[in-house]
């Protein structure tokens, strides 16, 4: 049975791990035969967002504890992560990768990514293991695996960014996935674009599915 | 198109809505050709637990701005919900219900409903419209409706409690839904058992596809 790794960013579109892509994740995963654990740094999230107003809360939250609501509390320090004991690994979206995984979200191109996460990314290509990501995560995909092909739809200034570092930006629609065959790097818009959950649902299932025939 | 409200008790399972069963009843809508909108009580959350320790965290958040969370920031005050705009109305679980939305989670049988989600309930009853819970959802159902038919699952103390009442439980199954076609309540275990996410999508798409049967 494939064992795939899911790592989330917080919990909540605009701050953390979005929500209905990390649940369409982990029930692709368990659609498709596999099992999963839930892992997240244990690290202050960037800030915390009102998700009604969109204005900063005067607050602080961390991105293990929050993540634990997703994952109703099993759920493991990324510390404790080990390439070698899983298949492959995805990285749901929402702003939390773009500002607590790496600083994206601010600096573009000239992002620092989180040293925890790129190490994960590069143990898991170096193990040519399957990589997943959706939403804006290829984005950090991007900085860490030189070259790679990706998409996260159609937003002219994310895929510009991506080009800037040096990756591959391929449009995609509703439910498309890309797949980097070199990398084992499979990547789906979902939010990215103007969707509703159907897509999401859509989205997550064929790059579970993808990842899938990649283990052929 | 059939129109639904959501309503949320928050965003995580052990102080708000549970969000794999909130995020497939939004999917379970979609998938079966409904539309909905997503409500919330502004009151604030009874506590706010940890979810890796389980311990409470010295902090207060609001069920409303919480809830926003899960809808992406689309979510409307509950407080302008009107029952003559919607078609049916569905309460995921998680232990914000029996939390923020009732005490049942501290006083069982001697529960008291908030006012506004009593209000809510009896309107939708009133109008003869299909009301959808899921999960420990149907406890509080249960106090408002009298004598009506739910599930929650196996659990004995709980059923027990239902019982008190002067409601009816049914034992329930992984998906299974009992429908009580007086009061036109439809209900399902979902994380009342101990189950996973294929069950939890399993259990919210046959509760919207049993209240599509009673829009017939």
């Amino acid at each position: 049975m494939k064992k795939f790794a899911v790592i989330l960013a917080g919990c909540g579109v605009f701050d953390g791990a979005e929500i209905h892509e990390a649940t369409m994740t982990l029930y692709a995963i368990m659609k498709n035969g596999g099992i999963y654990d839930i892992f997240a740094p244990n690290i202050n999230q960037h800030h915390v967002i009102n998700h009604i107003t969109g204005e900063e809360m005067p607050e602080n939250r961390n991105v293990l504890v929050e993540s634990a609501r997703i994952a109703r509390g099993k759920i493991n320090d990324l510390n404790v992560f080990k390439a070698s004991e899983y298949d492959a690994i995805i990285f749901p979206g929402g702003f939390g990768v773009a500002k607590n995984f790496s600083d994206f979200a601010f600096k573009g191109a000239n992002q620092t990514v989180n040293q925890q996460i790129e190490q994960v990314i590069k143990e898991m290509a170096a193990l040519k293991k399957p990589i997943g990501a959706l939403c804006i995560s290829p984005a950090i995909v991007a900085k860490v695996l030189e070259g790679v092909e990706i998409t996260i739809g159609q937003d002219k200034g994310t895929a510009d960014a991506i080009e800037a570092m040096g990756a591959n930006h391929i449009k995609s629609m509703h439910g498309e996935v890309v797949i980097d065959t070199k990398y084992k790097v499979v990547t789906t818009p979902c939010y990215m674009l103007d969707a509703n959950i159907l897509h999401i649902a859509d989205g997550a299932n064929n790059l579970v599915k993808a990842i899938f025939k990649l283990f052929e």
